[in-house]
C-alpha cells in the first residue's frame, strides 16, 4: 500500500520532505502539492518529476480525494488552520514545528483530534528519531546508569542572523530540547528559570547569547541547557544524563579521527542541517509506516502543546527573571 | 520505475537482502525467489508477504520474464554458474562473494560480462558504502592528509568455530580488506607476505591466530593489516592511513560515552552483523539505483578478481612465508 | 639554602607532607613535630628516620629557633590560632585548609600578616598547582578560547560517610572549586544559588546529593558546578570553560586506552587522594621554593578568606533556596 | 646522604642533567664538571651557581675523591672509555645514549662491570621510567590484557635534519622502542626486517622515510614499528599492545580538549624534548636513589648492548632487505 500525500508549503523544508518521500523512502507518494507561491510549487514537482496535482489552496488539496495525508510544511502562523482542516477531514497529517503559534492553538488541535477520535498528528520533531538520542534513552530506560538526576545539556550555533533575538532562543533553538527532553525522561517540566550570563562580544545589540535555562521535572530531575547560538566554532548539541549510578553522553556525530598540523581532532559540523539529516529520514519514514498500520508513535499533538507551554514559561523566565511555573493539563488517556 | 528482483538462495543473507528490499529500499520488489530448500523459499515469501514467484532452479528463474535483476545469494560455490548464467541472459547480477570460487571462475564472469558489452555485476562487497570509509577515502581523494604512504588495518573478531581454519583468515575475513584497500588508494596490490605471531590460547589447532599480512602496492605503499579472529573483547575494524602531511583513522561506531563503575567507555561491537549493517542498505540501494540509471557503479567483477587474486596470493603466502607475488592482469577499458 | 620546616598535626596530610618534603621535594628538611598525639609525632620521626625535635606544644614549635617555617595541619579549628602565632613570630607558615573556620578567623589572619608587612602564608589549595588547571588557565590567559563566559564543573565522589551532610558538600567539597574559579578567572563571586534535583538512594537521610550550585562573577561569568558525592563510579572533576571563541576541558587523567570485553575504555579513578597527588608536589615544593626565593606566589591567607566568604554564602543559599549575594571586601594593595 | 656527582660534557644533555640534579632532583649535588670546550664547563657553573671544580679531562674528574659518580653525557665516541675508566675507578656511572658506538664495545664494559662484582653502570634509556609506558607494564604484568602477541608501534617526527640519513632511523630513533620494548616485553628480539614504503615528499634524497621495522621476539611476540621522521604533523610515539584479552594502548600525552574552529581536538607536540621530560627526572633520581641504596635498577650496560646488537641486526635488515637473526648472548646470572 502505498500512502498518497499531499505537501502544504513547499519552501525549503517542505522541499526537502517531499525529495525525501519520493527518493529516499518507502512506502509514500507525492500526489498533491500547494505554495503561495505557486511557481515554487510547480518548480517542485518539475524538478523532482512528480505526477503531481497543484492546488490552489491547501484546503483545496487537503479535501482532494486522491490525498491520504498532508504535509505541513507552510509558514508557521498556518500550521493550526491546515492541521484542523486535514483532522477535520479525517487525513493524517505531518506538522513542522510549531504546532501552532500559542498554547492555545495547540489546545484546538488537540480539541479536533479528541473528536475525531484516533491519533492523526503527528508533529515534526525529529529528535526522538535520531541513533545518538535513541542509544541514550534505550541506556536511561534499560536501567543502565540508574534512575537520572540531572541533565546537562549545551545547543550551539556558530552564529545567527540580525533578526534573531532573546526569545528566540526559546521559540526556535530551546525547543528542541524541550521536546527531546520530556521523551527521553519520560517525566514533565514543573518550572523554568533563565539566567543571563555576561554577553559574547559576537551577539548583536537585540540578543541576550549566551543563555542558561534551568528546567525542573515532576520527578525532580534538574537540567541546564546552554543555549549559546554564536559560539563560532560549530553546530554542537550536547546532552548528558546524569544518574544515580552512572552518566551517559549523547554520541558525537561520526567523523574521522586526524592527526595533523599538531592536532588530535574531529571535526565538528558547522551547519545545523548535517546534525539531523538521517534522523528527517526516519521521522518521515515512521510517519507512512504508522499510516500503514494506523497507528501513528511519533510525536503527537500532545507533545507539540507540552513544548508550547514549557516555551512560553521560559520566555516569561527571560522576561522575569524569576523562577516560573509551568503548568500542564493533566494527559487525556487519549494521549498516553 | 520500479526493478523486479528474484533471488536465488534464501539462506539468512538472501532472506536478509530480501526483506531489504522489500522493507527498507527503494524502487525495488522481490518478483521471485528460489532456494535448493523449496520450503525456505516459500518460508520467506510467507514472512515478508510477496507476491512472489517460488522457482524450482536458479536459471528458472534468471530467464523468468518477469524479473529485471537477479540477486545470488546460493552457496559460494554456484555463483560462478548463476551469475553466467545472469549475464548471458542479459540481466543485472548482484553476487555476494566470493564472485567465483577461484580467479580462473571471476574471469570466466568478466569473459561474459564483457561480450555482452554492458557491465551487469555488482559484487557483495559492502564496506565501500560504509560512512565512515566514505569518509576516509574522501580525506585521501581530497588531499587532507597529502599522498598515502602506509595503511595499519586490524580486523577483529571476538571468536569463531572450530571450522574456521588458517587459509579462511585469508578467504572470509580478509578478503574484505583486500577489496576494500584497492577501492581506498585506487591502487593494486603487488605483492603479500604473511607473518604468524606468538599464537593466542584461544585458537583451536588447526588455526593459526592471530595472523600479519603485509601488502605492498602498485604505487609503494605499505600496508599491515592484523587478522585476529578470537581476540575475545569485539568485532573491530580498524584503518588508519598514514599520508604525507598527517593520518585519518576509520571512525568507530557511534556509541554513547558512559561513566560508569571506574570506567570511561564507549561499546565495542560483538556481532560482526551489526558493524556494517547500514552499509547493506546502502550497497543494495546503490545496485537498484544503478539498475534505474542503466549505469552500475558498485565493486564490479573486475574488483571481484582483483580480491580473488590476491587472496590467493595470500593464501600461498601463508604456507611458503616467502614474499609472493600479486599479479593483476591489465584492467581493460570496459572496467576503468 | 635549606629551609628548616616544622610540622604541627602528624595526621594523614601532615604526615604525607612530611614524607614528602623528607623525601621527593628540594630545599626543605623537616627539624621539628608536634601533635595532640605526641607518640603519633613520635612514629613519624621514626618511620622516615627524621633527626627532628618533637615539641609538647604547637607554640613551642613555633618558637623553636631551628624552626624557619611551619606546616599547620592540625585539626580545622586550631588552625587560626597556630597561623596567627606564626605570623606573629615572623615566620612563614603553609596551612591546609580551612585557613580558619570563619571568615572572621580568616580577617584575623589578614590583620596580622598586613601588620607583619610580609606575605607569611600560603594556604593548601592545591588546584592551582595541578598541570590540567594550569594548561586550561593558559588557555584562557592566552586568549586562546577569547573571554570566559560561562564554566561548567562537576566535582564527583564516589561515596561519603554518614557522618558527611548537606553542609559538607559547600565546606569539605566545593571548597575547592571556589577556590580554583577565583584563580583560573582572575574573577570575584558576586551570588550564589543552590538547587537539589532528585536525590541518589545512595545518599543517607541527612546529606542532599546531588547538588547544583550557580555562582555569578563580578565580570558576568555564570558558573554552575554540580557536586554529586554519592555517584558510585568515580572520583571525578570536570570543568569546561566556555569562551567567546571555543571551549577548553580539564583534561581527563592519563590513562591507558583499554578495548577488553566489548568496551574501549579509560580508567576513572575511584580514590581522591591519587587525583591531586602530583599537585602537592608541586604546592609545597612553590612554598619552600618562595621561602627561599623570600616571596610566596600561592594561594594567600586573602584567598583562604575570599574561599571562606563564598563558602558561607553557599551554605546559606543551601537553608534559603534564594540567591544569595557573595560581598566580598575590597582587596588591599598589600595582596594583590 | 648526599651523592656528589661529576659531569663530564656539559652541551645540551648534560647541562639540562646538570641543571635537574641542581634545581629538582633530591639527594645529588653537582661538584665537579669537564667539557673539551672549558669555557662551556665554567658558563655551566656559573649558570646554575655551582661549587663545582673544573677538570681538565674526564679522566681527572673521574679521579677525583669528592666524586661519587660520574655523568658522561659528551660525544658519543668517548662514551666507553669513560664508563670503563669510572668503573675501574670503582664509581657509579649515568652514560647517556649510546654506551657505546659498538656491541664490542658495550660487551668491553660488561666484562669491566662484571670483573667489579658490582652494578655500576645506569644507561641513559628513559622511557623505562615514562609514566605512560609504567602503566602500560603494568597492565602487561598484572595479567590485564592476556599474554601479548603483537606490538604496534609508531616513532614520528615532525621533520629531521639534512644530516639525518637512513641508518639513523634505527640508530638514533628505533633504539628507544629497543631498549624499552624488551622492558616492557620482558622478552628478546631475535629476528628484524625493514620494508621500505613509498618515499614522503619531504624526505631528503639520502634518507629512506618512513621505514617499518618488523620485530620478532623470543617468546614469538611480533612487533611492527613505523618510523616515520618527516610526518609533519607532531612528534609522535604510538604503542598498542595486543594480548590474548585485550589490547592496551600507551596514553596520549596530557592535553586540552578544545572545541575551536569546527575541531573537537587535543595538542600534538611538536618538539621531541616535550615529550619524555617528565622521565628526564626520574630516570635520574633512580640513579641517585639506586646509588644512595647501593642498587641499581635502571637500565644496564646489558640493556645497552642488548639495544646496540639489535640495533646492528636492524641496519643490516635496511641493507640485506632481508630477514637478519638478531643473536643475543645468554644473560649472565649477575645481570638478571
Ligand atoms: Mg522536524
Ligand atoms: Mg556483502
Ligand atoms: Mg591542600
Ligand atoms: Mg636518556
Amino acid at each position: 500500500m502505498t500512502i498518497n500525500i499531499g505537501v502544504i508549503g513547499t519552501g525549503a523544508i517542505g522541499a526537502d520532505h517531499a525529495r525525501r518521500i519520493s527518493k529516499t523512502l518507502i512506502g509514500g507518494k507525492i500526489v498533491a502539492v500547494n505554495d503561495v507561491n505557486i511557481s515554487q510549487a510547480q518548480s517542485l514537482v518539475d524538478e523532482l518529476g512528480l505526477s503531481a496535482t497543484i492546488h490552489n489552496s491547501g484546503h483545496d488539496l487537503i479535501h482532494d480525494d486522491g490525498v491520504d495525508a498532508v504535509l505541513v510544511t507552510s509558514w508557521g502562523p498556518t500550521h493550526e488552520e491546515f492541521v484542523v482542516a486535514a483532522i477535520n477531514a479525517g487525513k493524517y497529517v505531518f506538522c513542522e514545528k510549531p504546532l501552532a503559534t500559542s498554547a492555545q492553538g495547540c489546545r484546538n488541535i488537540i480539541e479536533a483530534e479528541m473528536q475525531a477520535q484516533k491519533r492523526l498528528v503527528q508533529v515534526g520533531f525529529m529528535r526522538p528519531y535520531d541513533s545518538g538520542y535513541l542509544q541514550l534513552k534505550n541506556a536511561i530506560d534499560s536501567g543502565l546508569i540508574g534512575e537520572p538526576l540531572i541533565v546537562h545539556c549545551a545547543h550551539r550555533n556558530p552564529s545567527v542572523p540580525d533578526t534573531y533575538h532573546t526569545p528566540m532562543a526559546i521559540h526556535d533553538t530551546l525547543i528542541h530540547e524541550l521536546d527531546v527532553l520530556r521523551w527521553l525522561l519520560n517525566d514533565e517540566f514543573v518550572s523554568a528559570q533563565v539566567v543571563f550570563p555576561r554577553k559574547t562580544k559576537y551577539a548583536h545589540s537585540a540578543l541576550a547569547d549566551p543563555q542558561i535555562v534551568l528546567l525542573e521535572t515532576k520527578k525532580g530531575v534538574r537540567i541546564d541547557v546552554e543555549v549559546f547560538v554564536n559560539c563560532q566554532y560549530g553546530y554542537d548539541i550536547q546532552c548528558s544524563v546524569v544518574g544515580e549510578e552512572g552518566i551517559a553522553n549523547l554520541p558525537e556525530p561520526q567523523s574521522l579521527l586526524l592527526r595533523k598540523e599538531a592536532k588530535l581532532s574531529n571535526d565538528i559540523l558547522m551547519d545545523w542541517k548535517d546534525r539531523f539529516i538521517a534522523a528527517y529520514d526516519v521521522e518521515l519514514q515512521a510517519f507512512i509506516n504508522g499510516i500503514s498500520n494506523n497507528k501513528l508513535t511519533g510525536p503527537s499533538a500532545w507533545d507539540g502543546m507540552a513544548a508550547s507551554i514549557a516555551s512560553d514559561a521560559c520566555v516569561k523566565a527571560q522576561q522575569s527573571q524569576q523562577i516560573e511555573p509551568i503548568t500542564m493539563p493533566e494527559q487525556p488517556a487519549f494521549y498516553r
